[in-house]
């Protein structure tokens, strides 16, 4: 019998699990074996200890990290996790690490993978976000073998950047899966859980911006002195532990406990769940531009973190200074529902994961990768 | 009195240093405070201990890092680096700082840049190369706050890539300064420093190709057995230290020495005399397909490591183990003179770098980037 | 209710995991809070994978760190193990740390635990062996804040390099607490399960000596000609990790496998049933020199690795190259039964470690150390 | 000619340097290849960039390694040490390397030097102070080859930790040779280059002691109110940058100018003129209890930081709360002069060194190290 090939994921946040879980859970159904690095913000305290949802995933292995301690610069962190991810990669020897998105832990896998000729798929690259994190992003379409991103948009610019056709697949956004799918729980569930004594709720979640992290607590005390005078209740969500973070978690926890529920996170299946029934969903998560469109939940979307990511109607925008505008969408769009969007896919990525995987040639593709001129390119370049 | 701008320069070979030390040089002498961040290959004595080279320009500070250890990989390197750079960057403060290439240690002081909001400037972007280095290169396009290339065709792929029009200068390849400038030493002096014995000689250099390490010595092998055949004379430069040199290094020293002198790496005044007069380059160093053409020297370029970089009519090509046509250029090719290419500039690299730091613009340009579609990526994009 | 004090135990090879192991229990029996931190040996394939034998403890926490790559120096190995443990101390946040032995792993750990102010006990410190290792185990004596040594002997060393008196407990070997207990296996499910098919076994243990590095393959060579020439039968224990390791292994496995069954590790208790009757115990492992005794089987102790360690007169002596001496205790000491040793203790030093820990005054004793000059120190001192 | 033998000093701060300079320029003078390994504080421009003054010193190679940023804890900077100074020493591949004291780069230094067997000699072993960096003074005795300690008492704390007697030399404490000799320099020249307008001062130098560290701050301004209060004029020595030096930092800031003129640092030459003309010492400094007695000059020894090292007539101890006490000795005791102590040697440590180094013997003794029980400790143990 042959041994099933093994596929190794990399996770260093509760967002990015979200993402990587439908995937992983789709190989490991379809015979791989599948493993999970995880490092990052999942192993500290603060932020949930949330390495518990993923061991909680069954007929996976879980390789543990700790790669940081509280306050370390990012580069520290890098270096830290291309050693740590650099030793583990030669007791485990994948077929194949998929990393996802735009945060350190990722890039530095997969410059590992590149430097020592192991196949490394990147979820979801060709976004934009205007943030550092973009940087990371797109160093990992350049560091990554093959590109398994959720839209036509994020396709072109992955060409662009002189990836060849077949190596970049549209999948859809992975985490429309689990909200396509039945949650397993029922809303009142949820709130018992996370003792939510709200019928009628919105969600907040507000990362820092690296680049504006002086001002993000001014940026939440703002947001947050409207959302307090509207009278309206709110789960607040923490904010990842990107410089700027500690301003914004001590304006959260200065808020009225009795109309502010502040939670260090939530399991995915719950999340979906409250999001689903949200009035609306405010800050400046992805969440609010790609997940609430497809579930029709309105979003308002502050400041710059989704700039050019946020083309659905149901999407709203403002300035977190700009105490009419956001108060406007709490008086007027709060609790309307949406028709949902397709642009980032119709919730069946795992499916489309899946398939490739079960495609040989996927797997014969050289890793040694050329820059492929795109013929605009190449025009202007001869001329 | 306004204190003057800090420009701190990264070099970690003796090529990468051919190429910074003309654009640094214009830089002291336009008043610029310029230093080196000198670590690489340069510290080690194997390599011929060139940090030396770096230690003898006048009116600059030196920093010295050693990043690592013989046999240490490629990313435990990148780690040290990273780490190394960054604990230098806190106590250096500059104002702009300076990479270039592809290697792994310019990829590691981008990142450190790119994650504390340090200006970079990446120096030879958008160029194709089909290794491992190739991706570093591209992953510093992505890191870098500005870019100096050294044709339009690689400033129409750094576009491609999304980076802003006006972050993109084409000063040309600045090695070629040095060529077009009196080398200030005589063929004779040269000679006689580095005890070369021949009149009439050719240059070889042969770098590993880190993802064919294990055939290197096979294909040096074959190119030398040819070049020992000929009855010519041969001035040889040890490779770089990548994965394969080891083997390319054991077939020079198995030479017979009276007809091939070998040099663990020589000035770059001292190579550009040499190279001028010499009746071919050959080899796999972009010397052969950039610079050899600018001097009008015939280059005989072997292998895969330039491939897609050679364009002049003075560069022919073989495979290492394709006797004939390596035999036949040593016979029929050897010694003749051709037109001078401009492909990759006219010597003046150093003096629009000058007037690129000379504009007030260029320093207040933000660092934070955004990924810009060029029109064909919108149209592909909006379909 | 009280929060529980939490002891962290430090484990980095399957020896030193089954010395802790007894202490490890006896606190998590009493109440106390215990995790492991695994990290060295265990994490490699290439050596068992013993980590799982600390993941098969019940009621216990365990914390992976993977320290190491194979042919990392020690010096790497140790920085690498400072920063994951310090990293891991800030998370953790134990009242006490435990360490044991000599090896690199644990002098980490001591080195972050004084940096840090964080109580480390150190177990069998004043042990000599003449190996690099040695020197850690002194240099964990003055690390660590009490000790908890194994017999009198060590006591007085300790004492001598500057400990206070009431920071050196006398608690015996803890392996030995495993060979009084039940092993709760039969020697038939032993054999059974490691495939051994002898009735009359030796048991051979040969670990590389770090400073005869060079020689070990010739020690290996030698002792093994007379082992296969002798007819008799043997169980193999695979060397630890150390430089020269290699060599030795290469000579176990050119031995005939049907009279010598080579095994990467053991479980401890399966391990504690063979020992108890095999015909003899033969190498340069402390188990021969201590726990053999202790259960009455004759030892052959070969070369330098134990020099000074071995009192007892079942304990026989030989250097590698002296095959008659080795052949003379082959044919005339194998088989025989000794009286029961009780130079480190009488099997109890669980129950002593957990007397210990239920002192209040252990846990008050101030962290910063004084160096203690015995009376006669004094006496040369003044003099 | 035979290759002259290498000796590597290693040095991270101005104090250490002070001590290892006189043994260097020793070395260097009798013929030895001489280098030195900067690092730690000497390398921050905070702390007066003191590796100039190592640069400063003919005839003897430099390497500097930055092996921390400001805010890096202790461990961190150990690990980077350990893996910084093994890289180079696969580089310099000295015969001996010179540590000196308490610090942690000594430290480091040292472990790689016993991991890698290269003989290390540790300058000033056996000494107490009560700190945690004691602790890594009595490691550095279990790793280092040979000691060249400067009392007897030292010798006898040594030989107590095992050492063999063929090891230990009593060469005197270095700093007294520079304080012997003729500084070079005049008191005016001392004054008018470092702008000390008095002409009768006394000197302060205030450390944090690690394991007080919350407290310095208290400790520093208890002990400036009085001496502000006394009227009299001081030059003030920055602290080392162990933790809790900010504290002090900031109480010496606050001083008045006109009488208290507060130096980062001074070239030791005229620090040795200046203390000789100073009317008293006062701090914490090891200065006070070796120097300041071996000039007859009076110390005032505040709090516990050099507890059980102060012996002289001429050291006067005092608590930095009792006002009391150091209001008395700045009235009563300032100015004295004291018969010359010579309880740390006569002032020819230099001489000593290089009658060791002379000596063919001291090169061939084995680097394998056994533990040594001196008689009476063998007494005890076969008690």
């Amino acid at each position: 019998m042959r041994v099933p090939r093994s596929i190794h994921f990399v996770t260093g946040t509760r967002a990015d699990f979200g993402k990587l879980e439908p995937l992983a859970r789709a190989a490991r159904d379809a015979g791989y074996s599948v493993s999970f690095f995880v490092t990052g913000m999942h192993m500290l305290p603060r932020y949930g200890l949330t390495k518990i949802e993923v061991h909680r995933m069954e007929g996976v292995g879980v390789v543990e990290f700790l790669n940081h301690r509280e306050g370390d610069p990012q580069d520290v962190i890098f270096a830290k996790t291309v050693v740590g991810f650099s030793d583990h990669l030669r007791i485990l020897r994948p077929d194949l690490v998929v990393v996802h998105g735009d945060r350190v832990e990722a890039m530095a896998a997969a410059l590992v993978c590149a430097i020592n000729y192991v196949r490394c798929a990147h979820i979801e690259g060709g976004e934009v976000s205007g943030t550092i994190d973009e940087i990371f992003r797109h160093c990992n379409t350049k560091l990554a073998a093959c590109h398994m991103v959720s839209s036509q948009q994020s396709r072109t610019r992955v060409l662009a950047m002189g990836e060849t056709d077949d190596s970049v697949y549209v999948i859809g956004s992975p985490e429309l899966d689990t909200h396509r799918a039945d949650s397993g729980v029922t809303l009142e569930a949820v709130r018992a859980r996370y003792d939510i004594p709200f019928d009628d709720y919105g969600i907040v979640i507000m990362h820092a911006v690296t680049s504006e992290a002086d001002f993000m607590g001014k940026q939440a005390a703002d947001l947050f002195a409207v959302l307090a005078g509207s009278g309206r209740c709110f789960v607040v969500i923490h904010p990842n532990n990107d410089p700027g973070s500690d301003a914004i978690q001590r304006v959260i926890e200065a808020q009225p406990h009795e109309r502010f529920r502040a939670l260090p996170s939530m399991r995915f299946a719950h999340f979906s769940e409250l999001l689903r029934h949200a009035s609306a969903i405010i800050g400046n998560s992805s969440t609010g531009v790609r997940e609430a469109p497809f579930l029709g939940v309105p979003s308002l979307d502050i400041g710059t973190r989704q700039t050019n990511r946020a083309f659905s109607p149901s999407v709203h925008h403002a300035e977190a200074a700009d105490h009419d505008a956001i108060g406007r969408f709490l008086a007027t769009v709060w609790g309307h529902r949406f028709p949902a969007s397709t642009e980032f896919g119709g919730g069946n990525a795992a499916l489309n994961f899946r398939h490739i995987l079960d495609d040989e040639g996927f797997w014969n593709r050289p890793l040694q990768k050329n820059f492929h001129d795109l013929p605009w390119n190449r025009e202007a370049r001869d001329a």
